[in-house]
This record gives structure tokens, C-alpha cells and sequence, in this order.
């Protein structure tokens, strides 16, 4: 191990976003991102693989993690729906004064259509890891997998949301609403 | 333009499938199909842009042409959930008598990571046209993108239990008791 540098991770972060949003995702390299964190190439691979998981790889926890952990969490009564409901106000608390990371994180990944695809691999695997949460807790086949893609689903729609620019609200709030308009629809609201 | 050969298409996929499951999609290779199929390759080509294709590519209409036309031609007073109820027995439609093919398929794609991203891609484009379809309706967001997720949600689900070992029950019955499942737990049902 080399010496420790303060925030080497976050420095890294940031760097490799000016990068991507400067250049392009696909024409930064490793060592462009070092030197402009003012790290070596070391350094970097001690904190990330590739330059992907920049992108992808935030810190333990990660967002499934503590969507799935307030599923299993929950209190033993609670409905599925409440269930994922706690889940998705665990998964915004990660995002508190990130809104600016995942602004640009998101222009890089619409730029590209090999990050979109990973990005639908961990929405996917998100929804498995909640079905199996629900299951868990004893919710019965169809219901655990659509709970389950109803939250990844809400999650979706409420994270477009909250980058969507000019924004404010935070993150919690806007996931809130996402459910209560997916319970609306469901409920045969809406009608033109 | 070559001879016309009597059901080529229908040749080349089955054909294709069974030596996908025989020897794997990676190993398969379009000359293969073809003289398993008992065609040349310039006929293949003539039907498919490449050995994906045979599992992605279906005539025309799309199952996404025909969800979303069922949504666009719904009653204008259909509320959004109803318009999502035809959208998705249209699409079931075109999978009557298909459900050997669509398990082999399914087996296919399950053993191999790049098919199955290709399948999320699919998807989430469905999605996004169905968010469209609902959007010149009249639906405003985020309730036309929920929907639209909770629609490819419920797809997903049904489908999956339609190519299910031992189903057999039709597609159709069990999109809507999937629907009806998400509308239930969104209701606040399945307490357990």
C-alpha cells in the first residue's frame, strides 16, 4: 500500500466526471484521471477496477444494500407496499447532497449506450434482490416479484426526477409522490 | 432474390433454436443454421441480420407495435390502467400457440449474460414507447412513465410465469391476474 492520500476516492470521482463530461466516457483513460486527481495509476486501481465502476461502484453500503436491508427490516405487519416504501426512503437517504455527482453521472451514461445497458443490469439485479427480500417475509408469488418491479420502477422514475434539472426537492419526498402516483394509476386514476 | 423456399423464416428459427440449446448460442454458428435448416446462408441473411436476430427479431408487427397500438387506439375515456389492460391482451396475442418456441427461447437467453442484456434493452425501449403512447393520450408524468414501467412490470411477471415448466394456462389470463396482483399490492394487499 502506498501512502494515504485524503479522499483519494472522492478526488478520483470527481476527476474521472470533469473527464467523461469533457471528453467523452470513452476517450479518458485511467492515467488522465490519475494525473488530473493528482494520483498515480496505483492509487486508482486501489480504489476502483476500471473506469466503469467510477460510475458504478459507489462505497459500501451500496443502494441495494440498504433498499433491501429496510425490506427486511421492516416490522413483521407491514404491507409490501409500506415495505418498499421504507426501502426507497432508505435508498434516497444515500443520495442527500449528491445531486450534483449524480447530474453528472447521469449525462455520462444517457452519452453512452454501453453504461445504459449496465445501468438496466443493476436496476435488474435490484429488482431480484427485492423480490427475494419480500419473499422473505413471506409475500407469495406474483405479488413479491411485481412489489418488487413496481419499486425498482418507482425508483426509476422518481431518481429521473429528482436530476431532472432545475429541481430542488430532495430526494425522499419525490419517491413518495412517485409511489402515491403509482397507487393512483393502479387505482384506476388519471383518466384523461 | 433467390428461389422462394416454403417457410424459410420459420425453418431458420427453428433450426437455430435447436442448436442453441444443443451446443450453445456462442458455438452456433449461421452456416449451422442454415444447413440444419436445410438453406444456404445467403437465405438466411435474406430473413435475419444475424444469428441474434433470430431471437429478437420477429416479423412485423412487434409485440411493441402491438401494445402500444391497443393504447393508442383505447376508447378516450379509458383511464391509463384500462388502456395498459388492452395493451397487454393484444400482446398476448401474438404469443397464442408460440409458447415451445418462446421456451426454448427463454432457455437461450437465461444461459447467456449478452442475450439477456439485449432482453433488458428491449424492455425498458417498450418502455419508453409505451410512456409515449400514454403521454399523447393525455396522461401527464409521472404518471405515464409509471404506468408505462408498471405495464413492462407486468409483462415481465406474466411472461414469465406463461413459459413457466407445467403452465398451461393461456398468456392472457395470466397478464390480467398479474395486473390485478400488482393492483392489490399496490392497494395495500398481501399483509402477511
Amino acid at each position: 500500500m502506498g501512502r494515504w492520500e485524503p479522499d483519494a476516492r472522492g478526488r478520483l470521482a470527481k476527476a474521472a466526471l470533469e473527464l467523461y463530461g469533457e471528453r467523452g466516457y470513452e476517450q479518458t483513460t485511467v492515467a488522465e484521471i490519475a494525473r488530473r486527481a493528482g494520483l498515480t495509476e496505483r492509487t486508482f486501481f486501489r480504489h476502483y477496477a476500471d473506469k466503469r465502476e467510477v460510475l458504478f461502484g459507489g462505497p459500501p453500503p451500496s443502494l441495494q444494500d440498504l433498499f433491501v436491508r429496510a425490506i427486511v427490516e421492516a416490522p413483521p405487519a407491514t404491507t409490501p407496499i409500506d415495505a418498499l416504501a421504507l426501502g426507497l426512503d432508505a435508498a434516497s437517504e444515500m443520495f442527500v447532497d449528491r445531486r450534483d455527482f449524480a447530474r453528472k453521472r447521469q449525462a455520462v451514461i444517457t452519452a453512452n449506450a454501453e453504461l445504459q445497458e449496465r445501468e438496466l443490469i443493476k436496476l435488474a439485479s435490484m429488482s431480484a434482490a427485492l423480490a427475494d427480500a419480500l419473499r422473505a417475509r413471506g409475500v407469495p408469488e406474483p405479488a413479491a416479484s411485481l412489489t418488487a418491479e413496481a419499486g425498482v420502477a418507482v425508483f426509476k422514475v422518481g431518481f429521473e426526477r429528482w436530476v431532472a434539472p432545475g429541481e430542488q426537492r430532495e430526494m425522499a419526498p419525490l419517491m413518495r409522490e412517485s409511489l402515491d402516483a403509482l397507487k393512483a394509476v393502479t387505482a384506476g386514476g388519471q383518466a384523461p
